[in-house]
């Protein structure tokens, strides 16, 4: 290929796909087996254009769309770290940022930096947009899970007082979706999916 | 639910879940197994990000992402039709209006409508907008056939010249993507990928 610009670009596309291979701990809702990082950040997207309007502070929804897209493509060199695995929390920071300069800077410079700012906004959790692109990420696996008979919190013998200890911070950032996760997970312990 | 909105929203996401499951003819770039439509749909809107440089006529990037997450969302019901199958583009355009008409009224009605104009606009391939998300859903199953040595492309006894004819609209939409589509057939053919 003659335009160099277009090369990398198209070399990070291939590369991307990969994303397509890292499995989460969370099924499919019909049960059949684990979601990937792709079918997640394209239901993160989904999402986002579906449940702005429950954002306590205003959202660009475009903005978000774009976060939730490359929030898990440094998983393809750092692996999916399950939100409840307390060891495997302590390098993620270090292991994702070796990954984001790998993975991104396949790209051409400019974009490489576009990609970047877009992944550092998420990570950090401090404007708006990254909040409730975040809150999104916390509550997708808790729907997964409310029905898939709580398959990944039996699994990993995960109690409801730990989902929301540690996914409160939906609480502040979108106060109608937190009451739909409390909501859910009181069903869930009525029907045996998880325990109190 | 006490919330009705909420709850068709809810029900609505619970239900595009399915598109997970709906596989396309194309392999993934490892070549392990065929791509499914949320995987799709998200790569689609990864080469919009990077990609969009290279549209003939400006287009807005956030507009085409939300046309290419969305636009596939009718196979739910509707299945892939494979892009050669002459056979199965005859009732394509029914089966999936009925499918629009189901799915996306899951939703709440303002929501139903914007989402469905979403996808009457990438049907209908009028704005520029429209043409390039078609332009990216043309270009990425051959680039995908590409790394896998032609999978689909001799599944199929699919031709190069075949190729270049059902996909010709991309040269005016994005003439440099046309000329990478051409030199990949090109050294397609060289490789022994699909014949002339
Ligand atoms: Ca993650």
């Amino acid at each position: 290929m003659d335009n160099e610009r277009l090369k990398k670009q198209i070399d990070f596309l291939k590369e991307i796909d990969k994303i397509k291979q890292i499995f989460r701990q969370t099924l499919l809702i019909d049960g059949t087996r684990h979601e990937n990082d792709a079918e997640h950040s394209w239901h993160l997207a989904m999402m986002a254009m579906v449940l702005s309007e429950y954002a306590k502070e205003k959202v660009d929804v475009s903005h978000v769309i774009k976060m939730v897209l490359v929030h898990d493509i440094v998983e393809i060199d750092a692996g999916d770290t399950f939100v409840y695995d307390e060891k495997g929390y302590e390098d993620k920071s270090e292991r994702e940022k070796k990954a984001a300069e790998r993975i991104f800077n396949i790209l051409p410079k400019d974009q490489a930096d576009e990609i970047r700012a877009l992944w550092d906004e998420f990570e950090e959790r401090k404007t708006p947009d990254a909040k409730f692109a975040s809150a999104l990420d916390r509550m997708q696996p808790i729907i997964h899970n409310y029905y898939t008979k709580g398959h990944s919190w039996r699994e990993h013998g995960v109690k409801s007082h730990q989902v929301l200890e540690r996914n409160k911070i939906v609480s502040e950032i979108a106060p109608e979706l937190w009451k739909f996760i409390n909501d859910i997970l009181e069903d869930s312990i009525n029907k045996g999916y998880i325990e109190r």
